[in-house]
């Protein structure tokens, strides 16, 4: 017998801005948003059968049609606000999941509409809302980092195929993808646009404090640091790619390179993925 | 207490070509390959404890090494080799996955020695070792396909948000992101080239063939054609982008545009994932 | 004082798909367009006067309106009606460019509704029209070719900064951006896609059975063939990334590496760009 | 005949970080060159002669090799070291045309050695050395930006294909890419980082204050108060494309759409290009 597994569908890469003209400055709103709708959907896989299937183009129209009433704060309320309105829109649907990425815009001066795009980081929200309950979870893409000291990687075990040397002053950089999960300790009501604001600052400056012997090491460090400060967090998952950057041999040209001329690059790169959180103890 | 959950580490994006020059023509294997290890590695983010943390850089050095004696078959073949080297490296390493691309290339004309890239697509596989055994699942990314006709999609709900207009008469097009596992029907030495080149096969024949009343039936169409043909196939899934082409209205130009001229879009797109599987009955 | 210098506006990244069902199979044609005009516009810039600026939405739509009824051969002939049509629309027009890329798709085995994208390279039309002539200007976008033997680099001159060791036999691959000129030679009704089809043979050819001591060899070689071979083509422009294919080192674990393993690369690369043409004489 | 025609050749995509330790905060510099060679090199295409090809990869190690000692200043300067550098390499150079980006990195904090990449723009170095003189371009890209009001587009020419409304009032966002020219009105020892520190604020402050009556006039207008308050500049170009954000259509939902709710695109998009200069008089 052949059936159906597990299934989704949506509409992706809706791109949604929004102008918010009362105050002075104007605020720029600028959303990426994604709509998935899971449950009972396998009719429409083996018989063809539409009569359940919302049209991911209405999922388009509703997202900008709700826009206005209700992007009035964070986006994670906003995905809320979405989510809710699907898992309503069918009894079919058992769980909605709605992601955003907020691309931040801040005003040119004191200019009241000129606006410049902060390209450095998207801050994102991935809502799943279900029948008994939602699930929040907030982060950051995109933001490269880098330390210039304090960073190692030595006692590494050595095989027939290993080349590398010790270090313990190396340039450690990556790309942050990170994502850490709101818990049953959150209130129903948080302050979804604090919490980032702070776990944010932590992260940062965790970062920026610690000594890392390793790109682990450090997401254990960071991830350790956001849940001792911020009991709202339940856990925190990171996807570090480690953009090695080799110290240029110039001994060829009798030029001597302390740490100082490095080729960065992005292929090969490792990959270092892990969510620290807490225990059931 | 605060723990470390789910982790995974290992090295991503190796480019590895291999040019094998014994026949007429030469035989051009061009791989981007990703090595990740899963298992008892919590004392290398918890105390970082770097013993049992095979650098990344051997990773790769270990996948060229490697690469001269034992890719010379499938790419599922030379991953499950890889993975395998790396469960027996560390008692630590519960799971070993490789993931490997291969990019082709034709030969041209008569010429034994020049090539050109097919880039119509990419043939993926994706192999987990563990101690009690593994997973191999290959699949097809980047291949874009159409069909000009026998494409519908009607009988949807319409709500207050419903513009969309019902057609029997629409121009499907996706990008096809699709893999399948091998099961334990299968033989342990597979033939990993036949069984691709013949899935491969049915899927874009009955891609061709098939009368689609929505992405969703489509996917379960050529997904149970895949199980039903081929039985070495335990499940197939597939992420199928809606790549809407819309009919332009040419009315205000006095201009009727019977299914001729469309606009081609990528944002938004409708996103339908689903996973076709032999049940357990 | 202050003037305005060289300027030009339009339509970027028009998306036009045409379905053209007369026949068995049906055929695609997949087009990115780009629409610019030249001329006298200082006002525009320099007194906000919009009285000359043809909207770039009406260029969008012309190209959408005409395609019905003009684009039914080459891209050279549709772009050449889209410039004619721009060039006669306002007197301070004094030079239309057209740039029109083709996405080739095949049907997909004997089916007459069913096409698959051949990715592997972008056929490219790019003309000028003035009120005194026309330039027609054709051309292969990525193109990914590799020589595996014949191709060496040595004699080049050693200063203090080379590293690079000389070579009989290394790997040559790049991807092609090619382009040509259609000259004074060529029938004003050249079949334009007879002689794509001719020029791209013969690039294809020459590059597959030459001996190559340099990128730049290799560009007079491919170069001055079409010009050999093909009298319509007043001049040929290539622009060439050599994306270095580097022997991995395996001597530290005892492998030898006789041209067999590579690792590829696209950063940093080289890249040579030439025209060949034909001279005075 | 057949002859070499305009040609270059040289190293692109060469990744290069210094990072300058002898201060707290440290420094990261990290930038993207290119080089290029121009002049007497017909015989390396259409003899194969080798003999005055200096090989791309010695221009990569000469960046290198020069970074620690000269790479102190602006990248301006660096690449005049490194235009003059090549120049002199050969007889048969006649321009050096050296390209380098810089990502700039902030200091996280208060840290001395960890720093996040302002990836919101590219500063650009463009520099031309030949023998009779240099020319030096500084540029921004990679900048979006957006006016919420005082941004019109009226006054257009109509013909048969016009749909497009006049408006007062829309939405106007770009992505910036700009580059101006120092004259010879500028100090053969400009101070580079000045320079670019001031023509950036003009751009955003002249951006943010006026009134657009279309990408065109914006251009003029930047443009002229960049020429009138910075007489090093002798012209400044620009490429802007109009990145078009439509305001949603929500009445069927019964909903008011008062400039508040948009969907933002990037296909199709205007592309509107001009140089603003000091004219002769």
């Amino acid at each position: 017998m052949i059936e159906v597994g597990p299934n989704s569908y949506g509409k992706s890469a809706i791109r949604l801005v929004k102008v918010v003209r009362g105050g002075t400055p104007h605020r720029v709103r600028d959303l990426t948003l994604g709509i998935a709708l899971e449950g009972d959907f396998a009719a429409s896989y083996r018989d063809g059968d539409n009569a359940a299937v919302i049209a991911t183009d209405t999922m388009k129209n509703t997202a900008y049609a709700l826009a206005g009433e209700h992007l009035t704060g964070s986006i994670e309320a906003f995905a809320l606000v979405l989510g809710r309105h699907f898992l309503a829109s069918g009894a079919e649907v058992e769980r909605a999941r709605v992601s955003i990425d907020e691309h931040a815009w801040r005003s040119i001066g004191a200019a009241s509409d000129a606006f410049s795009r902060d390209g450095s980081e998207t801050r994102t929200a991935r809502v799943v809302v279900r029948h008994d309950g939602v699930e929040v979870r907030a982060g950051i893409d995109g933001l490269s980092v880098m330390k210039t000291a304090r960073s190692a990687f030595a006692g590494f075990p050595r095989d027939r195929y290993t080349t590398l040397k010790e270090t313990d002053d190396r340039i450690m950089a990556t790309q942050v993808s990170a994502s850490w999960l709101y818990g049953p300790l959150a209130d129903p009501d948080l302050d979804f646009d604090g919490a980032y604001t702070r776990v944010r600052a932590t992260f940062l400056e965790v970062f920026a404090d610690h000594h890392s012997v390793s790109v682990q090491a450090s997401i254990w460090i960071v991830g350790k640091a956001i849940l001792e400060r911020h009991p709202e967090v339940a856990e925190v998952s990171m996807s570090l790619p480690n953009l090695h950057h080799w110290t240029v041999d110039l001994s060829p040209f009798g030029i001597e390179n302390d740490r100082e001329v490095y080729i960065s690059t992005t292929e090969p790169h490792g990959l270092i993925e892990a969510t620290i959180r807490r225990s059931g103890d």
